[in-house]
């Protein structure tokens, strides 16, 4: 992309900053920077334009840090140079916990990932009332933040358009709505963009929650400008779930809305990752030590063929791990001549385990990883490695060493895993892809497709992928590196910056 | 409707016939006649029209009776006058086994239910595979004995049209494009219509099959003329369904399919109650017998305003009874000016108890009714009385004596509990009803709506019906009386037989 030729003014808003602090003995506030591909192409923005952002307190250091500069807005420094303001808000622990704990997980992030059987789950209490209204509160005080900010902008350059506000994914859902409705009277409306960053189902699994939730979801999101999805499929079923609840005129062609005489545009931003930042991580001395631990783990094999599968996770049911250990419990059934020939090594990091369905689930990957090597393991060969924690350097290892990377979530916004593993490989590993991640709309012709429900399909995927000649593998790898490489996460920011000037100036938009 | 004009000549298949036979001590064939809607409607075209029944054998009196007469259809009796030939397909023990307690429950029924939580459930298997195996090998039989009917009825009467064929439900979605790919080269293609019972959920369901069935079962129905649902919903559902799978050309507007060449017809034909038929089992003495017991369960309160609340539902986890005993609870927890005012009665049938999903479910029920009584009960008030046999005159007795019915699955395809029960009540009852099921859009305006995921609604619309005023109800319980004599199950058939007969004759359809 081509520099471009004004700085704009830009709010952003989600959960998790890019930054949290603690404080150190001494009381001074120590930074310690997110990793994830939102902060590095926000943080890229920081270089070109005035960036404010609001997101919330996340721990003891955060509220600490917010206390001691008022609660206003506060200088970064980026990586990358340049720097940004950044505002941190408050809630009391108990409401936030409930927005956090009850509302955004499990209960929205199960339903929007499609893991409740309705007649089981989920259940609907006065509780989980009390938790919306904890979510409400949540919300607004992030939208308050941005009025806020708004207004200071406004003040401070009073010729200049206002901000435009981004908005970022499943916790903060009202706040474009609670934008418009807390907006004091008379202010004028800032261009408010909101993007999803998890599935967004059918209308029938928002049909789980009370009517008027969903309904004021759909109305909030409608306060947009543009709301962006990850997937062609994910802007359909919101389409699809808008008019469900609302009534509102959709046209599917062009992903236009309109409501209540305002126009929304829908429209496709595939999140990616940051190259050079990612490439940089697999050189690192700590990965190349890594790399030898875990490359060890690669069986022999009886003519030097061993082979290493290699999955990289966070311990979520969305992520369908038990499913694909005993897919590959089925694979070395089926096939012994594939014992001492190949094994599995998991990073698997312990996901949200302050939540139940967490822990139940965390136990759950646990027995069928053990009865894995409980049924095949020999005096010398170990078919599974699993290692349990957030190892972020391990994972990165893993990537480089692969000889088969296996990804089978049952729903997935789109699963970096699939880019990042590809990105930094380097022995032409095969790619075994549920055709339910995003991502398999870019990567799909380059990979073996997974169906993560059918254990029997995978266990024959895993085989090709393992049996795969090495030109194909090569060429596939290849072409799977290039494709990563030329979507860089800054191309995601790039489409979304170009469509809102675009949408701005009049002119044709960039994404679909 | 006015009689037709004609006497058609019509093929049904369904998995289950209307009648089942066992073999008496004296070796003779006793018939025993199913009960339910389809049973009358299709017993009422016995005297108008020729009628050949296809089914499969459901016990060894069914074997025996087919044995007996070599396998070809031979005639019977329909209730209201008029005969009708039956021919009862066999299929081996461990093959339809198979077909109906792996593939069709649980997996269709739970499949399209939206029972399934999809980071555990389904697992597809090498064993579900081989279920397909057999799902296909049952349909193709029934497939093959409507060939050699239509082939038969050609013979016969070499002048007239073949019959038309209807074939029912998702234990038999392949025999339509059976019925195209099996016929002997060069014979006549009869006009094929098939009717869902059950909803049609969203693509995205779908997606947990393996894709070459979920293709299988598309192209199948797009070898009908005509689809029929129940509800505009599941209509909607399936055109995007095929369109996702197949890339069929769909038009959600007139209903309308286009695909390799062929027109499929999409229509909503809501199901309904035999109306005579029920009013009549109403007036039958046993019922009488039975209503004195039931009656007696109602309370009778401080002023002798005692009410009881009833429900009637097969022991099904997409009827819901578990969180529906959590909101009955919810409500005597806030509100404990009703104890001893109100009492609530329910008739279960247990269902399928050769699937472990539905023996867990009813250990499920029965726990959390004795929850229920172990929590409120007293000396001289029992709030929950819960009768669990498939007693289906107990149910009638129990609709004569609501008064409140309270029905709330969280998916069903019609729901007929929630018709018959206004057809037959004698206490001005109220009903809440779930907006998950298809009867609401028909009873939607007269009912307390019921969200079946939210116990806390739930509670509250008990509250409400139990408060509404004496005038309310007695207008909504006729609104909803009379909502169901008008449309009768005959009506639902006439519905389909008219759009047959216009499709045939080129003139516009009845039905949307």
């Amino acid at each position: 992309m081509t520099e471009p030729d004004r700085k704009h003014r830009l709010l952003v808003a989600s959960n998790r900053g890019p930054v949290t602090f603690r404080v150190a003995d001494g009381g001074e506030f120590v930074a310690r920077r997110g990793g994830g591909g939102l902060v590095t192409a926000l943080g890229g923005l920081a270089r070109l334009h005035q960036v404010t952002w609001v997101s919330h307190a996340l721990g003891e250091g955060d509220v600490a840090m917010r206390d001691s500069v008022g609660g206003v807005a506060f200088e970064e420094h980026a990586r990358g140079g340049g720097s940004y303001d950044l505002r941190i808000v408050g809630t009391p622990d108990l409401t936030y916990d409930r927005y956090y704990h009850e509302l955004a997980n499990p209960l929205l992030w199960f339903l929007q990932h499609r893991l409740y059987g309705f007649g089981w789950d989920p259940t609907i209490t006065r509780r989980t009332h009390a938790a919306w209204g904890a979510y409400r509160d949540v919300n607004a005080r992030i939208a308050d933040a941005l009025i806020e900010e708004l207004e200071q902008a406004q003040q401070a350059q009073p010729d200049d358009e206002l901000p435009f506000v981004m908005v970022h994914d499943y916790h903060l859902f009202l706040v474009p709505g609670m934008l418009r409705e807390r907006a004091p009277e008379g202010a004028e409306r800032p261009f408010v963009q909101f993007f999803l960053h998890i599935p967004w189902p059918d209308p029938g699994a928002w049909r789980a929650l009370p009517r008027s939730w969903a309904k004021e979801v759909c109305e909030s999101l409608l306060a947009c400008e543009i709301v962006g999805f990850q997937t062609p499929r994910d802007a359909e079923n919101f389409l699809r779930t808008v008019h469900h609840f609302l009534g509102a005129s959709v046209e599917f062609r062009t992903g236009t809305v309109r409501y209540m005489g305002a126009i929304t545009r829908v429209r496709t931003y595939p999140i990616s990752v940051a190259v050079d930042e990612f490439e940089e991580h697999a050189q690192s001395a700590t990965v190349r030590r890594l790399r030898d631990r875990i490359s060890a783990m690669r069986p022999a094999g009886r003519d030097g063929g061993g082979q290493l599968i290699v999955r990289v996770d966070r311990t979520d049911p969305s992520k369908n791990i038990v499913r694909g250990f005993k897919a590959y419990a089925l694979l070395l059934e089926e096939h012994p001549e594939l014992h001492g020939e190949v094994s599995m090594f998991c990073q698997l990091d312990p996901s949200r385990q302050d939540i139940a369905e967490y822990v139940d689930y965390l136990a759950q990957v646990k027995q069928a990883a053990n009865e894995v090597n409980h049924r095949f393991a020999t005096t010398d060969w170990m078919p599974l490695h699993v290692n349990l924690d957030s190892n972020f350097q391990a994972g990165v290892a893993a990537y480089c060493e692969y000889d088969v990377l296996f990804v089978n979530p049952v729903a997935d916004g789109m699963n970096l895993v699939s880019k990042e593993g590809p990105l930094v490989n380097e022995r032409d590993g095969a790619v075994v892809l549920s055709d339910q991640a995003g991502s398999f709309n870019e990567l799909g012709p380059y990979v073996v497709p997974a169906n993560p429900f059918d254990i029997a399909q995978q266990a024959d995927a895993m085989l090709d992928a393992l049996r795969m000649p090495a030109h194909a593998r090569a060429e596939r790898a290849e072409r799977m590196r290039r494709q990563v490489r030329e979507h860089d996460v800054r191309d995601w920011m790039d489409a979304q910056l170009a469509d809102i000037s675009a949408l701005q100036a009049g002119e044709p938009m960039v994404a679909r």
